[in-house]
């Protein structure tokens, strides 16, 4: 897929490092979001010592929101129905990528949370109702994202708009190893936000980390 | 494992009627049972057709409770509530083993059902107190189950008991292809019947029989 400018929404943590560690390789350029410009900073000099050419910018999450042509939202599930709305007006029109997995960890037990809308996704969608909401990259490890090399994963994509869930789709093959799959309708981001809670569990268990394949397709 | 004798609640559905084809062939002894023996009877032909040699018998939903010493529950959702509790005292002390997926389809696509205990295994372990619960199974496709050949697939296996749980997984084994693997509680069994429903969208998708890998185990 043709560069692109990537925004990331509370990007200094793992998972938002990891994507944008990945789609800078791919040759994208990517600007990291986060409340605090201070800890926006930090996580491009972070990634910057694994490669200086990679094109990573630190922003607010409103800079991040402006400058991305795609907006990925890598903030915790808690902390979604707090940021968005304020962002809402600049996300309208753009696609806006949903990675968010409601989850808590009790006891050292990771379990679901129920979510009103059915899933993080859908919520995200309620809040930003301007925008074209794909659920994607919920599964994938952050410690092998921010590894680096190739990935034994699948990427399940769920959306209602055809040509935005078949573009982020190709986005997910930036990621090597990594298919796109298409999950269907942004409403089965349950599905697979339900997917991680087990892989943590199964991660516990087998002390690794897992990632799931759809296989019997291709 | 050791062969044994393995009863079927409501085994003449594609889910049962797979799943005793290949424990049969790895040797165990399955008793099909239905609500109807006329319908467990048919069942039986049908698979006999495929392998003569099989160990197999038709029996009510009853005595197959009785005969076994695993019990695999294979009803529809909506029926497992109207049919345990009447079997509950011959189920007391035993493996039961559920592969039911709460999924209900409404024009033409799937949706997850919410259980009021948290997944269908969990109801079943609420229906059966006297029994163990494990679930597995359920991300089998049906149709390769009965085809024969090797399924690529792994099976992920919940439970609170572990002895119970490292048995099923080591069943699991007697499908050509597939692990058997540790997913924890069985309150996780929530997250693996909801794998089942977003597989039932990727088939639509792809037309196939897609199976789930947890890659990066082993």
């Amino acid at each position: 897929m043709n560069p692109t400018t990537i925004g990331f929404i509370g990007g200094t943590g793992e998972e938002g490092m990891g994507l944008a560690y990945r789609f800078a390789k791919a040759g994208h350029a990517c600007v990291i979001g986060s409340r605090s410009i201070e800890k926006a900073l930090g996580a491009v000099a972070e990634l910057r010592e694994k490669d200086t050419a990679l094109r990573l910018t630190a922003a607010t999450n409103a800079d991040a929101a402006a400058a991305g042509e795609i907006v990925v939202v890598t903030t915790p599930y808690a902390a979604q129905a707090g940021t968005l709305p304020l962002l809402a007006a600049m996300l309208a029109g753009k696609v806006v990528v949903s990675t968010v997995v409601p989850m808590t960890f009790e006891g050292g037990r990771a379990s679901l949370l129920a979510v009103p809308e059915g899933s993080a996704a859908q919520q995200e969608q309620a809040l930003l109702p301007g925008s074209t909401v794909v659920a994607a990259f919920q599964n994938l490890s952050a410690k092998k994202l921010l590894k680096g090399g190739p990935i034994e994963a699948d990427v399940v994509v769920c959306a209602d708009d055809a040509d935005a869930k078949r573009r982020i789709m190709e986005l997910a093959t930036a990621i090597e190893g990594v298919r796109g799959i298409d999950g269907g309708a942004l409403a089965n981001a349950q599905m697979v936000e339900a997917i991680t809670v087990l892989l943590v569990s199964i991660n516990r268990n087998y002390k690794t980390q897992a990632g799931v394949r759809i296989a019997g397709i291709m």
